[in-house]
């Protein structure tokens, strides 16, 4: 008989796991079990969507349900919700539209991926079911958060969450103006924004969130949300006052979701607390993989687990532990937590380790901040700043941040990222072959520019 | 007594060398000797100068005689030229103003550069001297044609050569539209455009050639020059025909500019006619160095001796022969050949070897061609192909090519450089972990999409 292989979770990590195991195994049977009312959808196009930017949400499926079935043989269920795992006789008990069933395999892929750490309705003060306080890093939290800003109730909304999917969500809500302008406040609790960045690259944020028109509050948190019971919010009292407001918006980070995996005796890791891995997406029960925003992963940089929830390590994860559910041999080599980020008309971007992270790594680190351009200075060129992270015993990069104008980070970040990968010391950084042509990239990149001054000081 | 470094060429290389070596020995006596003018300017500029775009052009100056001479206390000496090493007496023979003079030295370097292959005044069948005929790839051959262009007298021109310089001097005269617009003509002797990038990266340019308004004759090849002796140019004669004009423009290839170094016994490389110099740039004479256009290098990806005149490389040349004649050890890795064109409002790009050179190097060499994306779907994604180029055997990279919108190829050939230099193999670079943004870089990079596909292929 075929094998069944069983997949927990039907956005990023989870298809691609099933994809790829399909590749590899044609006559297995293959079955995701996907929680909310849609698989397959792009979540980092969220904001894009409540900006205003994306007709309708359903342009953020990449598939449908259908063309699994049909062009993979892939069942993909939606509304079907693991609420427990047996590992001794392989099966999960599943809730359904009110009914529960029991899904067996042979092998398992949990890809439950990552939730917002601060539950506003639940955990909170005032533990009360209030209106108009949404999570929108999820499909059904950016419909409803959609949904009521169509009607006349909001004008005044709250982002709670310095990090970059706060920056990203408050910069598109202040862009929407549909069917209203709306009144943007910014609350982050940390000292500066951009948490994971260093404080060069976020030093020109502050001034960029104002003049996209966005209050900033920071740092300062919030400790309560405001509103009779069943009522809508009516405001979120912070430490250092009140501030009257129509909707909350909650992008206060996330943490794995892990409970499931855990409640069944799936080991974590003790640093991070996502599930534990190894380089074959396994985790400690054989057959079990994991892969994505639950799952933790190596820093391929300083070689220690780390958990950084981004969607491109999720799909490639999910592939690694589909391919080997479907009894190959692939290995995942770790992750940079190559990230960027636009938003005020700008983009930020980091890789690698921050000179916090290195120092903490144990690395002799040190670092060079450049500000530099995007093309030959007779040719309008575009600020870009670049901080290279590296290691004075070694000379080899760990780390790099840029920042700069729409079009400047992206492809220099992947630059370093290679760079990083590859173990690559200040000397052969300086001599990368890179392209010089006076209208696409100056004749000596940030890149050169940096490494050049570091071995300078070395 | 300090040391005498002279330096033939005051362009990329020379000055870099001057610049590195008084970084480090700060009591040398530097002295450069420039055959032209100016010294020191950005020659892939001079396109942009010829459109109309830079409104002088001392624009592309990036340093000043008299910035050398107070803040580097480096001697360049305009309108200099070398004409006689005696490497047995160390000293050069230098004409300057009609007089001449010898300079002697402890280290020489020489960096002088490139010329125009095709020399249409001196080496043709109609050796006469013709006016509007130029060689517009030296300030004083820009300056002539732009001097010219804002007179009354030219309409019509004509530009030989289908390599990259000649589809960026027709584009750049193409747009030029003062005094009035130009009618361009642009003869490619070659069965495509674009010597060096493989066919499908060529695919489209015919089209867009013509979308600029530029008439393209190709393949053909200009057989003489016609006008009467003295007097201005009236057409060109080709293999299939004649071609009524009111200029020519000479972009018809390079080659390294040796002869000074040969005639005082400087051994050039057998198979590319440039200087030969080991990896800290060394000729074959103790104490004699070159950088630049005029020397050889080394393939990184092949290993071999190759002739790639680009501007990016002689300058880190220049670095590393400075560095060495004022007795340090620097090493030049080698150069990847990375490239990147702009024109007709596209841009292409190419790094490492193409299809053809690999195998050629006895490679067992395939290739993946992709057309892409540079970011997600739903965010008005731009057109990007990718050819990259592999060996069956290690599954190493060894090539890329690119085309794409505005902004969609700098940054990814940089990434793939660095893959190259690293020597990754498929499944590695299948793994990096790059930048996903839904409005910045795509969940599957291009690089990503066409290492896959490759893979599944071995």
């Amino acid at each position: 008989m075929a094998e069944s292989i069983l997949i927990i979770g039907g956005v990023a990590a989870g298809l691609s796991a099933a994809s790829r195991a399909r590749r590899l195994s044609p006559r297995a049977r293959i079955t995701v079990l996907e929680r909310g009312p849609v698989a397959s959808y792009g979540a980092c196009g969220l904001p894009y969507f409540l900006a205003g930017e994306i007709a309708s949400l359903h342009r953020l499926i990449a598939h449908s349900v259908d063309f699994f079935r049909q062009h993979r043989q892939i069942d993909v269920l939606t509304g079907h919700e693991a609420v427990e795992i047996e590992p001794g006789r392989r099966r999960v008990r599943v809730r359904a539209g009110g009914a529960e069933q029991w899904h067996g395999y042979d092998r398992l892929v949990i890809a439950t991926g990552a939730r917002a750490r601060w539950q506003p309705q639940a955990g909170h003060s005032d533990a009360v079911r209030l209106r108009n306080v949404f999570t929108p890093t999820t499909w059904s939290g950016a419909q409803a958060l959609d949904e009521a800003l169509r009607g006349d109730e909001i004008r005044r909304v709250v982002v709670v969450g310095g990090g970059y999917i706060g920056l990203e969500m408050a910069d598109a809500l202040a862009r929407r103006n549909r069917p209203r302008r709306l009144e943007v406040t910014l609350i982050a609790a940390g000292p500066s924004l951009l948490r994971g960045f260093d404080a060069e690259m976020a030093q020109a944020l502050p001034a960029r969130v104002a003049s996209a028109g966005i209050v900033l509050r920071q740092p300062e948190r919030v400790e309560a949300l405001e509103g009779a019971p069943g009522g809508r919010v009516l405001g979120v009292r912070t430490g250092s006052g009140r501030l009257d407001c129509d909707a909350v918006v909650n992008c206060g980070g996330l943490r794995p979701e892990t409970a499931l995996a855990s409640d069944c005796g799936v080991a974590l890791g003790p640093t991070t607390g996502a599930i534990a891995v190894d380089e074959r997406q396994q985790t400690n029960l054989n057959g079990v993989y994991a892969a994505g925003d639950c799952a933790e992963t190596r820093q391929i940089v300083s070689g220690a687990p780390v958990w950084i929830p981004l969607g491109a390590a999720a799909n490639k994860q999910g592939r690694i532990a589909g391919e080997n559910a479907a009894g190959g041999r692939a290995r995942f080599p770790g992750v940079l937590g190559t990230l960027a980020l636009s938003a005020f008309g700008y983009e930020w971007g980091r890789t690698g380790l921050s000179l916090e992270q290195a120092q903490a790594a144990g690395f002799d680190a040190e670092a060079q901040y450049v500000e530099s351009s995007s093309r030959a200075g007779y040719l309008d060129p575009q600020p870009v700043a670049i901080k290279l992270i590296y290691d004075r015993r070694s000379q080899r990069l760990l780390g790099c941040h840029l920042r700069g104008a729409p079009g400047t980070v992206a492809g220099r970040l992947d630059t370093a990222a290679v760079a990083l990968t590859a173990g690559m010391r200040l000397e052969e950084v300086e001599m990368l072959d890179l392209v010089y042509a006076p209208d696409l990239a100056p004749l000596y990149e940030p890149l050169h520019i940096a490494a050049h001054l570091a071995r300078q000081r070395l």
